[in-house]
């Protein structure tokens, strides 16, 4: 099997989707795919999807596929999803506060300890059973507790220093939702979630089938 | 100039970092830039940057540089940003409303309309001055008013109906928060904003960076 870090980038982007196809395969009952099958899940070609999966050892038996769990299994292992990793939000506010939910799917291997925030009115608030704390108490939070991502949904302004404080108090990831890209020193690693890039993408494409469907009226 | 339909996808995914840099130095009041500069902002190499920039056109003149605010508007062009986007958001529980307030940054281009559910504790609500309408009202809704963009926040088990209802309903792309891959038509855009995909890639990283501690620690 390769080393993890001979992973092609962007073969590791399209693990998270296999991994929800996979798991989907899981809840139907089924114990064997193909890459066919994961095609057509996918809309990636048989032919890459065997090449991605190739990267991670000899899976699949010729004319037998793919074992579903072993599969699901070694992409977690890559992802690094058999670990535990304590998660705190920085920003109680809506996101902060979507966020805070929307993990309760994450299942047990996400759970978030705490929201911070400024704001004297959500100070004390309990969200999902989350408490909301002051901003001021971080640092001491972070020396008292083992907490590997930081979650920053505070406006841009702020972000940076949010960053800062958690690299001093030992995170080893921050998943940033402010609207601002960050520097960390390279032993934390960093994840933006930039909405409206997101958006912009959507929007390039609606742009991209008009013109289409004016070139093919003029055609 | 090429045309857009040229443009290499994965110099279109940067644009929106690009957007972002270009809209700091404008705020600076700066008039014109360099390659070296925005390299420094971006963290992308000078010669990725001038090869990225090459895709529309001669901007950058030998030893002078760039005009921000001509590059910024070509970026926003051909992003599809110089429209004006109707949008609604069906599923209005924390992540819905998250967006509805989160969308206020996005400036005048891309309203919210309405926000759907079919939660009667949220009927009736107005969230960031938006009302929560009934879900059920939802297929008039979209023939008396022209929706550009549908977001779909619900659990993943209603997404692909919600989806369903917004391609008859005319809307021209769909931006979809819930966990689970949508089918639409070709002529349809989606963006998939999937935010376990982007944690799990961070859960990646940090254990990228472990095994590097690991091995320095080794040698």
């Amino acid at each position: 099997m390769k080393a993890i870090t001979e992973v092609p980038n962007a073969v590791v982007k399209r693990l998270p989707r296999y991994k929800r196809i996979l798991k989907e395969l899981l809840k139907m009952g089924k114990t064997n795919t193909s890459s066919a099958e994961i095609s057509a899940l996918t809309g990636f070609t048989a032919s890459q999807i065997r090449q991605d999966l190739n990267n991670f050892g000899t899976f699949g038996m010729q004319g037998h596929g793919y074992e579903v769990w072993k599969l699901y299994d070694q992409i977690n292992r890559i992802l690094g999803l058999e670990e535990r990793y304590n998660m705190i939000v920085v920003g109680a506010g809506n996101l902060g506060q979507a966020i805070a939910h929307y993990t309760r799917y994450y299942k047990a291997g996400f759970p978030i300890i705490a929201l911070f925030d400024v704001n004297p009115r959500l100070i004390g608030l309990r969200i999902n059973d989350i408490e909301v704390m002051d901003f001021s108490c971080l640092p001491d939070f972070l020396r008292d507790n083992r907490i590997d991502i930081g979650i920053i949904t505070t406006n841009k302004d702020s972000a940076q220093a949010v960053a800062d404080y958690l690299v001093i108090g030992g995170v080893r990831g921050i998943w940033n939702f402010a609207m601002t890209d960050l520097s960390v020193p390279e032993y934390v690693a960093i994840e933006h979630m930039h909405l409206s890039d997101s958006l912009y993408l959507l929007t390039y494409q609606i742009q991209l089938n008009e013109m289409a469907q004016i070139s093919s009226l003029g055609a």
